[in-house]
């Protein structure tokens, strides 16, 4: 019995890729997605190191690597920008892959959703993303921000700093393609 | 900023591989968790193509495997045994790999939670399970049940029939062990 599915539409609004830890990623045209993640991508690969972000496990096990690509949601970011007080947050400062636009907002979209091209390639969402002090930083090198401590990052971004997600089906994404977001549809509960 | 997470417990009841499709799992004291899946299990492997479930992709199509591991609860199946008037439902009827005891209902249990077991090994929750004509009928072949059109299995078993989950962390685990269910903790709306 297939599962039904709710769906919500977007845009890519524009690409990233990562080259290299604590640097805002790279602005692309498109994104090629394998199994491991974006290829070319730092943060491509079947496994990664269990970090901070992983409390459960042993800091360096070997886990599934379920942060392959990180999406962020244009109209999430204007609102951080605002109570920021900045004209523009760039998803580079964030280390985005993908930046969406006309999806609203994206964080509390529910883990399961998955997020599909007119490639084919899809995404699994598996967690949202929390707002990291490493982001903070990044975006106080580049934004014109008073050196203020703590960052008024990481308030502001809680519950909208974006997703992550890995590779469902392989394909191409291209700026400007159409995204669907297929929610898994809840079954009753039935106890 | 690690999430933080919500802990219940329980224990594996009872191990299982599946060995052929149409074919009741066959019970094992313990199961070596790759991260393709469980060592030897017919369900095992990196990938697997597009079915019935997968609605929204091209029958075929290649996809990650997020189906690698069945667990049932085993209250769960005394309450849908009760319900078609059976003295007992086997795991190995249903063709699942781990039966859990004590944790009480496992089904509604939300996508994204961690199952972790004493060696280390860990399991992500992809999806509940949905009660298909399959299981029906595999559950027919061995129950004492008359041939009746449609099976009771699908309306009882529905939002009890378990989970599917893919490895987070490779291990070994074994009938009797600790079984604890770290909830991802949702971050408030904060939009």
């Amino acid at each position: 019995m297939p599962t039904l599915r709710r769906q919500t539409m977007g845009k890519v609004a524009s690409l990233y890729i990562g080259k290299a830890k604590k640097q805002p990623s790279t602005r692309v045209g498109s994104l090629m997605l394998t199994f491991s993640g974006i290829l070319g991508d730092l943060h491509c690969g079947a496994n990664r190191p269990a970090g901070p972000r992983e409390p459960a496990f042993r800091r360096g096990m070997t886990l599934a690597n379920l942060r392959q690509v990180s999406l962020v949601s244009t109209e999430e970011l204007a609102t951080i920008a605002s109570q920021m007080r900045l004209a523009h947050l760039d998803p580079a400062w964030l280390a985005a892959n993908i930046a969406t636009a006309g999806a609203g907002p994206i964080t509390q979209i529910p883990r399961g959703t998955l997020i599909r091209f007119p490639s084919g390639a899809s995404l699994y969402v598996s967690d949202l993303n929390s707002p990291c002090k490493a982001a903070a930083k990044l975006i106080c090198g580049h934004a014109p921000l008073p050196q203020r401590r703590p960052s008024p990052f990481v308030p502001n971004a809680l519950g909208r700093r974006g997703l992550v997600a890995f590779v469902y089906s392989e394909g191409q994404i291209t700026q400007g393609d159409a995204i669907e977001f297929l929610s898994p549809h809840p079954e009753l509960p039935d106890q």
